[in-house]
């Protein structure tokens, strides 16, 4: 079933299949780690399952404080059911603390703490290597138009003020984090717009509260090494796997990580955590 | 006189100097040429006289539309009184047309006309490159509150309007431009925003209408050569000097310079242009 499914698009750490009915297409979570414009790539064993779970569990915790999003349900270890939407070819950085290129930009020492939460935009183009760009270009190139860009930037601060508190009750700064916004077509042309894409150490920088080590992509990109653990790191104190469960990088695999999975499962009957084995075994019974 | 006088600043096309009276200051016209970022330097003669000249009819014009600038007078060919004021650390740029750095980042053809004006905003900071910002830059690191950033991109907008249509008229396009903003402290703890700096061919973007030939700085940008010819075209056409006073670069100095403004002042007693020679000529004289 897997090879029969049609491919509609692939990027860098995921692709994208048709799904199983109109409007909704299938998520998949890929290995692979891209940065600088994909000019540093590498296969990061057990990567994509980490982010498919921590990504389902922050949309699934966005969606329930009011903030649309394109998550439907996780289907397995790698993917996601998710709505078709029309991506705004956009990317919105929201940033707290100083770091990356926003430090190298302003001449920001790394971990300067800014005045208040920022937004950035980014043109999501790799030809041109992601130009940063303001809302009047998104407004005047027609990208996204003034009331959707208004719901962009309420809904990213939103998400912001949400999860600094949901990282800072488990000890983990959130530096920033890039998101991206989809359209979906309502019958009466109407237009909706919800957050799509993923947030997870791939798209967010986390930094330990006390000591500042970096549990997110920049292990990869600053060749620090140890990426499955810290994300597992992040996982665990989500709550989604057992401190038990950490497997080192390079000893993970798929027998593995289905363990993993058995043990999250585990879990996800004892405590709300949304799971789809959970849910499908639901299926048969009867409502109570 | 000009010994005596303290230096406060001195930029890369400018020198500011301490004014007459408290509040003002002496802004003096360099010949210098320099682009992308100060690597690129050149002295072109004449170049700093003629934006003298421009500068202050584009501050003057925008003034009589109701858009307050730093201008006081022009003093001299190389010298205007100006309010001192604190300089917003922003430049804004407006552009029509897609030329240079925006064309580069959006991928853009030069000359692609822009579905409606657009805004950008640049750090001035020469040591980071003066790098793009966006407005939430701008509010969060304190450069402008929100007010004073709305100030401006309407001042910013309302310009570009008005010289569109000035340069229009005489038929050249304006590609887009750059300018500043300053605050002015009022006595009651009241602050203004005014346009500050200049407005010249070094700061705008100007074609022209018919053949799209360059009469700007990117001559200079471009090693296209022909610098004070262009910005002495611009000149002509705004009724500035006489087509006939058109000085050949190379040939240009200050004692024919100091020629052209006698006959620049010799059309300023016939129409209305301001000129300081003919302010100073009527102090003595009753008024009628």
């Amino acid at each position: 079933m897997l090879n029969r499914r049609r491919k509609l698009y692939e990027g860098k750490a995921k692709i994208i299949y048709e799904g199983p009915e109109p409007g909704t297409v299938i998520q998949y979570f890929k290995d692979d780690a891209t940065a600088f414009n994909a000019q540093k790539h590498d296969v990061i064993s057990g990567k994509g399952i980490l982010n498919n779970r921590i990504a389902a569990h922050l949309m699934t915790r966005l969606e329930s404080i009011g903030i649309p999003t394109h998550f439907i349900k996780s289907l397995n270890m790698r993917e996601q059911l998710v709505r078709s939407v029309e991506i705004v070819p956009v990317e919105v950085v929201v940033r707290n603390i100083a770091a990356g290129s926003l430090a190298k930009r302003l001449g920001l020492k790394e971990g300067t703490p800014l005045p208040r939460p920022l937004i950035e935009f980014y043109y999501k183009n790799d030809e041109l290597g992601d130009p940063m760009v303001n809302d009047d270009h998104i407004m005047a190139m027609g990208w996204a138009d003034p009331y959707e860009l208004e719901e962009m930037i309420s809904m990213a601060f939103r998400a912001n003020d949400y999860l600094n508190g949901l990282f800072a009750g488990i000890n983990l700064q959130l530096v920033d984090f890039k998101i991206e916004f989809g359209r979906i077509f309502g019958e009466y042309g109407d237009v909706y717009i919800v957050l799509a894409d993923e947030i997870s150490p791939d798209t967010c920088r986390l930094w330990d509260a006390q000591t500042n080590e970096k549990l997110d992509k920049d292990r990869f990109r600053l060749d620090l090494g140890g990426l499955v653990e810290a994300y597992q790191e992040v996982a665990v104190r989500l709550g989604l796997i057992p401190r038990e469960g950490i497997i080192k990088e390079g000893d993970f695999n798929e027998e593995l990580a289905a363990q993993l999975e058995t043990i999250e499962n585990e879990m996800a009957g004892r405590t709300n955590i949304r799971s789809i084995k959970r849910m499908r075994a639901k299926k048969g019974t009867p409502v109570v």
